[in-house]
């Protein structure tokens, strides 16, 4: 009735999810250990450790969240809302505004702080809607993949610290990709994502937080009944699956019983954030660097123009304007996908049928993928009737690279 | 630094997680799919309707929630909720209280039908429960693995439909298991556990819902901002990770975009239950069944004793009480773990320390662990001091089994 799982090959050029690195892959046929197995226990304990170092932090909570990254940047701003809490929120990209919904619908009091999606804010632009604002929170989006671009964070950070306020942000498409520096940067909570920079698939959201994060959790706890019904507590948080002061209890030695952990995948994110360390987190950076500067190299060569300004581009993410002749360019990505078997990725808005986004994250950030693209996306233009420089964009890269 | 995944050898014979079928470990090697890659929709498709099969139902909506079980009942219990809800939850062992956790952070009025854990209820004295409090929505558990007794629940499941109240039924523990039949049961939402009795790793929730669900789904819709900023609505559900109203049109052929599916996860799902289906559904609970027998068997010829009435108790779990001479059966446990490599189960609350549980579900339900669990508890308990009728045990499964 049913047929065997065939899976196709793909080479996997989006902003997540990318290709998983093979040991990852390899540890999910691991058996099943028990939630309170001592064995997965020393496990759970590595990858907390593990977790930190991508996130530059010497924080004592790091964890994984049993949930897509959503879940994670929900489960950190619930943590701090409480109905009528101020949160300001700086907008540069698409999903500044899921941190919106989030917010909304945990019921606060919310100030948007937009502009066009071409550049990241100026710090000190963003410090003034503090001061105007006075918000308990100020959360936003480090790398926005919607568009490609950057927000430089050290200066709003300090900012938030003396004025003891929080400062929340989504690292989901940075982290593992990017220098990040949470404790220097004075970041409160920070959400790191698993199926992009750390080729980790899908299915889990990473989360630290420091000590002022930990006294709040710490008056808002509420013993979940079925295990106790005296640790009542009025200001628990809204929700019992994302209740990060349950979760660090459990993840901590308390190992209070709440979800059961998804024994396969943290597997897997032990090996995808092994692979990182053994690799050296500079090294990773730089990896994803050199990978950005080629393929920038390549696109240019092909005469196509990019999306924003890219001295602030991210450099796991590359917007490319659609060029004439191939419509919405959703034909390209099509042939890209059936032909190649090389997947990138469209966009979201105004920027949908403008612009194409190629990912450059994790393991798929490699030589061979980047030139793989490169090369597929000119012939793919010229099938389709665009025009591009030919035979110009594959050697761009390999300048780039020395070969 | 951090050295490389090794991950000992285990028989698993609690209830949950338990090992996962060899073919939906090795489904989790495949490369992955980006989450609107058409192959991959595809499976999610067969997915959608292989749910179905253990659930008993013709539901048009079924799908995954990327979370542990209880992020499915979270999303359940929140889809229908709105606060001052009135909700009943008759409850005969911990996880009722789960429920009721989820109920009361989502502001419902909870009134709880209590009693001892030796049984579940008569349908009776819940519908006599259902009249007296009239509720928007009645929530239960069927299957409590805390104390392996099961709930009959063809006539509460009508009785709320006569009266136009949902019907919310866990069947994290017995999904895949047991018979179930959502929609002769007059079921509204059921939700299945993967880590169980379909032999998938943790992560994922399995639910399914009717149209009188759908409806309110319909009515409590916000599109997210980032996607639009249009379609408000006073009604939203407090969640934007675990909103019904959204991963129903992520699974349906609108797609929009919410998180990013859990491919590698998916995939192990995918061949969980094509597994299940092959055996053919009867096939597999008469496993269960048999397993079940033979392992009650043997741990009667033991002398041992069993907690609650044998009538009504899951053939998913076997709660057993601890004999004399053994403390608090920690000893034993960690004995079967460390020598044995077999993993049973203590419990919870008021049973902690005077209840083993051992599990029998899904691929670890086989009958070489029927008889290894056998052998190793008598030898572990005789080690530890306490007393057993020796010999007996395996050879009294062996009888079940007309080996």
């Amino acid at each position: 009735m049913f047929s065997e799982l065939v899976i196709p090959s793909r080479t996997i050029m989006t902003p997540g999810p990318v290709e998983a690195h093979p040991n990852a892959l390899k540890a999910m046929t691991s058996t099943i250990l028990g939630q309170f197995d001592p064995a997965f226990l020393t496990i759970m304990d590595n990858v907390k450790e593990m977790i930190k170092v991508p996130f530059g932090t010497k924080n004592q909570q790091a964890f994984a969240i049993d949930g897509t990254s959503r879940s994670g940047l929900e489960a950190a701003l619930i943590a701090l809302i409480e109905p009528g809490d101020k949160v300001l929120i700086p907008a540069y990209g698409r999903f500044a505004y899921l941190l919106g919904e989030i917010c909304e619908r945990a019921k606060a009091e919310i100030k948007y702080l937009e502009k066009d999606w071409n550049n990241p804010f100026a710090q000190e632009e963003i410090i003034q809607a503090i001061e105007e604002f006075n918000p308990k929170i100020v959360t936003m989006v480090h790398g926005e993949t919607a568009n490609g671009q950057m927000q430089p964070l050290d200066k709003i950070g300090a900012a938030c610290r003396q004025r003891d306020i929080f400062f929340v942000v989504d690292m989901v498409a940075t982290y593992g990709g990017v220098p990040i520096f949470v404790d220097d940067w004075c970041v409160d909570i920070a959400i790191g994502g698993t199926q992009k920079c750390i080729s980790v698939p899908s299915g889990m959201s990473l989360v630290t937080y420091n000590s002022r994060v930990e006294a709040v959790l710490d008056s808002r706890y509420q013993k979940e009944l079925g295990l106790s019904k005296d640790e009542r507590n009025d200001h628990h948080i809204s929700s019992n699956y994302l209740d990060l002061s349950q979760l660090q209890r459990y993840w901590n030695s308390e190992r209070i019983n709440h979800h059961t952990e998804a024994t396969s995948m943290i597997y897997a994110l032990h090996e995808g954030l092994r692979a990182v360390i053994n690799e050296g987190i500079e090294n990773v950076w730089a990896r994803h660097q050199l990978n950005n500067d080629a393929l920038v190299a390549g696109i240019e060569a092909m005469g196509l123009g990019f999306f924003g300004n890219m001295d602030t581009k991210m450099p796991t993410v590359t917007p490319i304007l659609i060029p004439e002749g191939v419509d919405d360019g959703e034909g390209v990505r099509s042939m890209l996908l059936d032909v190649f078997h090389v997947e990138i990725a469209s966009s979201f808005g105004d920027l949908k049928g403008k612009v194409w986004r190629i990912g450059n994250m994790g393991y798929s950030s490699r030589r061979e993928n980047v030139l793989q693209v490169l090369g597929a996306l000119e012939a793919a233009i010229i099938y389709c009737g665009g025009s591009v420089k030919a035979g110009e964009a594959v050697n761009a890269a390999l300048k780039v690279y020395q070969v």
